[in-house]
C-alpha cells in the first residue's frame, strides 16, 4: 500500500489559507520600456483589469461576439495586452501568389518590421493546420520592435523557442512546415475573423490562459472605467467571502447591510 | 552548429536511475481539515488507491461507463477525489427560466451554499463553449465550505483565479462570459451526464489529469479493497522490473517463482 | 483597484534583454548511456538539430507527408528522439483475438522486451481515445531496456507516472482503462499510420512540443547535414537581429552584405 | 466527347419558367384524421406558415435559441408538424436503470402508448450516436395512436422502415444495435436538450429539411398570427420580383409605391 | 395566405393505411446471374433478413464490434449484401510507394481483377477526405466480374456515375482528385478498420441506408438462422399492432395469450 | 419469413446490362436562355466534361488546391456551371457594420442584383452554422438575371424552395435565422475562402455531388482542352470494360494493342 498511516494524522494539521486569486500580473519588460507614456498607462491598466468585467463592459457597449476561446495559449502564466496588426492568409494560389508577392514582401515580414510598441499581429489563417504563418526569427524582429504577442487561427513553427520568448503567442496548434505549398498571405490591416471575432486593426486585445478579449479601440476607455469599478467591488466580495459569509447577500449584489460596508471600504482605501 | 563535442562525452557519465513514479499525492488541506473521521480515512485511501486498478473494479463490479476523458483539468499536478453534489444546465429559454429562478436562487449559488466538505460540484452543461457555468467568486464560497473540486461538462470564467485554488477543476474550456444568455440551471441533485458517464448525487469522484472515475457510493468499499490488492501487487512488479527483469513472468501475470517472492514481499511489509 | 501606482514607474526599468531560443536539450540519460557510439553521435546531433529545418530537409528529400501535429506530448520541456519499432491495432474481434493471442505474447509485450536502445514505440491505434494500448508496468521495462520514448494514435493509461518518467510520449488523450474490450494489436514491425504520415520500422522519430518528425533511415545522414548547415545561418541571422537589424535582408534570404558577414561569422567559429 | 453540337442549339429554345417555391404541403392523413377539431386548425395552419418568418416571431417573443439544424430528417419532402412529448435518456448504469426499470416499462414503450393524436417524440438521447433509441416495432404503435414524428438527439434503427412511414424522424444517424448496453431512458416528460434548444413538453415543433422550430404553446397563436402576415407580404414581394423588379424597393422593405400595390394585393385576396 | 379552407376540410377524408415497412429488397441482377447456387441462396437470406435482428445474433455471438454506421451511402434504397475483399492504404510515402509498386499491379487494379462475384470491395483508407481511392473505370470492369459494392472509409471520384450503377457504395464523402499524390495501397486481403470495426476477408457485410453490419464467415449460417426466426415474431408483433393492439404485451415480448396466437400464426404459415 | 422460394428462381433470370454512367447533363433553362453565344459554348463544354478529368488538368496546371468537397448539395441529380460572383462576410460587430451598411446596400442584395447570366454567388461565411448569409427571395432575384448557383461556407434559409428551383445550392446547412445578429457582409469582389480553396472573381466552377471544381478564367480554355481529349480516352476505355476485357491493359493506361483500337475509334468519331 501506497499509504502510510502517519499520513492520516499529520495532514489534520495542515494551514487552512486558501489561495483564491491568480499571482500579480505585469508588462513584458522589452514592451513596457518602449511604450510611449499616454499607452503605457492605458496597457497598464489593460494588464490589471479583470477580463471577466471588462467582457462584460464591451458587451454591454453592444459587442456580444468578442471573446476568443478557440485558440491555445503556448504559456498559461501570463496576461496578454497589445493592439491588433491584422493580415489575412487564404489557401495558396499560383496566380494571387505571384501578383501579391511580386508587388513587396510578405506580409508576415512586413507585418513585424512596422510594428509599435504593444502590437499584437493577428493572422487569420482560417483555421489551417497542416502549414504554419510564421516562426522564431520573423518573431525575433517582431518582438525587437516591441511586439508583444501573436494571435493566429492556425499554425507556426519553433514553438519551443516562441515559448521562451516574453510575449504571447495563441495558436491552434504548431507545425514545422513553412507557410508554402498551403497557405498565402493575401490582405494588411483589414478587418479579419479569428475563432467567432471579427478583429479590427487597432483594436485592443486582453488575453489570459482562457481566450483573448477583443476591445474596439473607441470603447477602450469607457470599458476600463466600468471594468474597474466592478473590479472593487468583487474585491470586497471576495473579502466577504474568505471571512466566511455566505453567497447569498455577498454575490452578485451585496445587500443592505453589505452595501454600507462596501462605502466604508472604499473610503477607506482612498 | 548548437551543439558541442564536449558533450559528446559528458553524457555519457549521466547516472541511469530512471523514475517510473508520479509524485506522492494529498488532500487539499483546506479539504482534509473539514472531513470527518470517517470520510477522511475514506478520502485518503482514495487520494493513494491507483487510479487504474480502481477502474478495473468498478467495471468488474457492472459499471463499465465510469471513466470520463473528454474534460481537462486546469492542473495536471494533483489528484481530485470527493463526492458528487450535481446541477443539470440546459440552454436558456425565457419562460423556464422566469419559473425556475424565481423559485429560488439560481443553482450553482445553491450548490455552493450547500456544499459539504470534500464534496465536488458536477455541472452537467451539455458541453457549451461560449457560456460559463460559475467562476472564482462562488467557487471561493464553495472552498470555504471544503469543496473540492469542480467537474463541469462545458465552460468556467476567472480561469487564472481557479488554477491558483488548491482544488480540482475539469472543463472544457474557458471563457470569459457570464451564465447567460446561453445557458441556465434547471436541477439540482438529480442524475446528469459528463462525457459519455451519469454521474449521481454521492458518487464518488477520483480525478488524474488523464480522467475523472465515477464510483457509485454502495461499492466504494469493496472497489478501494480489490484495487489496494492489486496496487500491492503492481508495486511488487514495479520492484521486479526495476531490478532488470523481462516484462514475461513479471506482469500481467506473475510466474509461479515470483508468486512466491510476492508472498514473503507481503510478510515483510507487515 | 488591483494595481498601484508604484507599479507605473518601477517597471520602466526592468532590463531589455530578450530570451528567443529554447533552453538547450539534452538525450536522457538511461538512454545515451546505452546506446553504440555510432548511434550516440546520430542521436546528439539529432538532439540538437532544428527541427524545421530537418522537416524542410525531409521534404526536399521528396517526402511531404512527414510531420506528426496530431498528437499532444505528455511533457512540453523536452525533445524526443529515437528509432521507430511499430505495432498496428485493431478494433477487438474474437476470433482473430484468439488466433493472434494464441500465437505469442501480445505485441506491446513483445515490443517492449525486444527494444534496443533508443526505439521509440510507434502504435497505431486508429484514433481511439476509450480504451489504452500500454501503461506504467510495461513502460517501465522498455525504458529499462533503453527506450527513449511512446507515440500512440490513442491512449496511454497511468498517465501521471509516464510523465514522471525520463521519455517522451504522444498521445491523443488517456484513459484508465486496459486494452480490451475495444482493442487488440494485429501486427508488429510493418508500416502503420500516425495522424497522415506513414511510420516503418528503423525510421528515426524527431518530437518536440509541437509535434514528430519522420525521417527514413536512408536519408537521415543528408537531411541532418543540410540542416545543421541551415541552422548555422540561422544562427547567424538570429544575432543579426537581435542586433537590430531589419527582418529584410537578413531573413530569410541574406543580402550580399550580411553574406560577407555570414563567411567571416563562419571562419571565427572553426 | 459527350456532348453534340445538337445541344448547343436546341438548348436555346427551353421554356424560361422558374420554380422559386417548394411544392404544396400537407398533414398526414393518419394524424389528421384524428385530431380533435381546435387541433386540425391549428396544425393546419402550422403545416402552411412560412418557417423563416415563424422563427422570426419565435425569436421577437424573447426565444432566440429556438431552432434545432443538427439533425438530419430521413425524407427531406415533406413538414413535420407536432407536439412535443419528452423523454431523457442518459448512459447506462446498472443501478439506477434496475431502479427505473423495475418502477414501470421502458420510457420509449410508455410515450409512444401515451401518445396523443399530433404527438412528436422528443429523444434526449445526448448526442449517442453508437445506441438506438428506439425502432420500427414502437413506431408502429406510435403512428396508430396518431404519433406525428420522432426528434431525437442520438441514433434509431430499422432506419429503412422508418423512412417508409407517413411521419418525420430528425436523427444524428441510424444504427443497428438496441438501447442496451450503452443507454437508458430516464425522465419522462421533462425539459430536454435537443441541439442547442430547450424542448418542453407540449411545445409546438415544426420541421423542414433544413431543421426544426420550437415554439412555447403559450405563444403559438400569437407566432402564427405574425407570420401569416409576413408571409402575404413575402407572397407580394415574391410576385413583384418575378416580375422582373429589381430587390431594392422590394424586399425585404417595400418602398412607398410597392406599398400601395401591396394594399391592393391584400384587398383583391379578400 | 398559402392555405386555404377547403384544405380542412378534404384532408380529414384522406384514407388511414399506414406504411411501415420499406418496400421488398433484391439483389442486383448482375450479381444473382453469376453466383453459385449455395452463394445465391445465402446472399438472398442475407438480403431479406433483418438487419437488426442479424446485429442482435452477431452480438450474442461475442462480437459486438460489428456495426459500421460512420459511412454514407451514395443511394438509400439498396440493402447491400456481399463478401469482403480487402485492401489497406496508408499516406503516400516514396521508398515505400517504389517498392510496392514496382512489385506488380496497384491494389484496387488487382482486387477487382481478382473479384468474385458477390464481392464487395473494402478498402480501409484511415478516414482520408482529400484524396480518392478508386473510380468509376476501375469499378465498371469490379461490377463486370460480378461486384456488388464497396465500402471505403475515405473518398472515391465519380461519383454521379457510381451513383448510377447498380451496386452500393459506402463513403465518407467524395472528391475529384487521384489517389495520389496523398495516398497509397500497400496491403491486400488482411484484417482492416472501418470506422470502428475490424474487418476480415471472406467476411459477409450486410448494409442498409444507416450502416454495414459485418458478419464473420464462420456464423453466417447460425447468425441466419436465429435472425430468421426473430423475423418472424417481429411480423407477427408488427400485425398485432397495426390491428390496434398496444405495445404492452406485444413487444418486445409476447405476453401468454398473445404467445399462443403466435403459435397458431407459424402454423398457419407452413 | 421475408422472402419466398419463388424469388430463388426468377432472379436469376434478370438482364445482366449494367449501367454505368450518370444521365446527360443540361444547362438550366434560365441561364442556358440568357448566355452571350461565346458564354453559352464554352458553359455547354463545361457541362459535358468529365468533372476528375478537368480536375487533373487544373492540378497540372499548377493549382492543386482546387477542390471544394466540405459542402453538400441541395439536390444531387444536376451539375452546377458558372462564374464567380464572390462576398466576404464575418461575425457581426457594430462599428463595422454600421460603416458599412450605410455606405450602401448589404452585398447579397448587391450581388444579386449585379448578377451576370451564368453566374454562381460565393459567400464566405466562415464556416458559420447558427446564421444565414440569404434566403429565397433574393435568390429568386438572382435567378430572374440567369443565376446558375450559391456557393455559401455557411447557411441558407428557405431550404425547401432553394431545392425546388432550377439552380445549384452549395451549404454546409441550412436554418431558418436571418443573417443578423450573428453576420455581416463586408466585401464584395475579393479572393474568399471556400473549404480549402481560394475562389477569385471571374472564376469559373463546375460542381456535381461530390464537390466544386475551381478553374481559373486564364486557364479554362487549356483545361477544358486537354480533358475533354481525357475523356475521349476514358469513353474508349470504359466500351473495353463493358466487352469483358480486363482492367489491365486498359486502364488507365492503353497496351500498344489497344493504342491502336483507339485510334481507330477516334476516326469512326469523326
Amino acid at each position: 500500500m501506497r499509504f502510510a498511516a502517519a499520513f492520516l494524522i499529520t495532514s489534520r494539521l495542515y494551514s487552512q489559507t486558501i489561495t483564491v486569486e491568480a499571482p500579480p500580473r505585469t508588462l513584458p519588460a522589452h514592451v513596457a520600456a518602449k511604450l510611449s507614456p499616454a499607452d503605457f498607462e492605458l496597457f497598464t491598466k489593460l494588464t490589471q483589469v479583470g477580463l471577466e468585467a471588462a467582457w462584460a463592459a464591451v458587451t454591454q457597449e453592444g459587442y456580444p461576439l468578442c471573446f476568443i476561446n478557440e485558440l491555445t495559449p503556448l504559456n498559461t502564466d501570463r496576461r496578454m495586452v497589445g493592439r491588433a496588426r491584422t493580415v489575412r492568409y487564404l489557401p495558396n494560389r499560383k496566380d494571387l501568389r505571384d501578383k501579391i508577392y511580386s508587388a513587396g514582401p510578405q506580409l508576415n515580414y512586413r507585418s513585424a518590421e512596422e510594428a509599435q510598441p504593444g502590437d499584437v499581429l493577428v493572422f487569420d489563417a482560417g483555421g489551417e493546420t497542416h502549414s504554419t504563418i510564421s516562426g522564431a526569427m520573423v518573431t525575433t524582429r517582431f518582438l525587437m520592435r516591441g511586439g508583444a504577442g501573436i494571435v493566429v487561427d492556425g499554425c507556426m513553427r519553433d514553438v519551443p523557442d516562441l515559448a521562451a520568448m516574453p510575449a504571447s503567442f495563441y495558436l491552434k496548434c504548431g507545425h514545422a512546415s513553412s507557410v508554402s505549398p498551403l497557405m498565402m498571405s493575401v490582405d494588411y490591416q483589414v478587418p479579419v475573423r479569428i475563432g467567432g471575432v471579427t478583429v479590427m486593426p487597432g483594436d485592443f486585445l486582453v488575453g489570459e490562459r482562457h481566450g483573448v478579449l477583443v476591445i474596439p479601440a473607441s470603447i477602450v476607455d469607457k470599458v476600463l472605467e466600468k471594468a474597474i469599478e466592478h473590479d472593487e467591488q468583487e474585491d470586497f466580495q471576495r473579502t466577504l467571502l474568505l471571512q466566511g459569509e455566505p453567497v447569498y447577500g455577498v454575490y452578485p449584489t451585496l445587500n443592505e447591510a453589505n452595501k454600507k460596508k462596501f462605502e466604508e471600504f472604499k473610503k477607506r482605501k482612498k
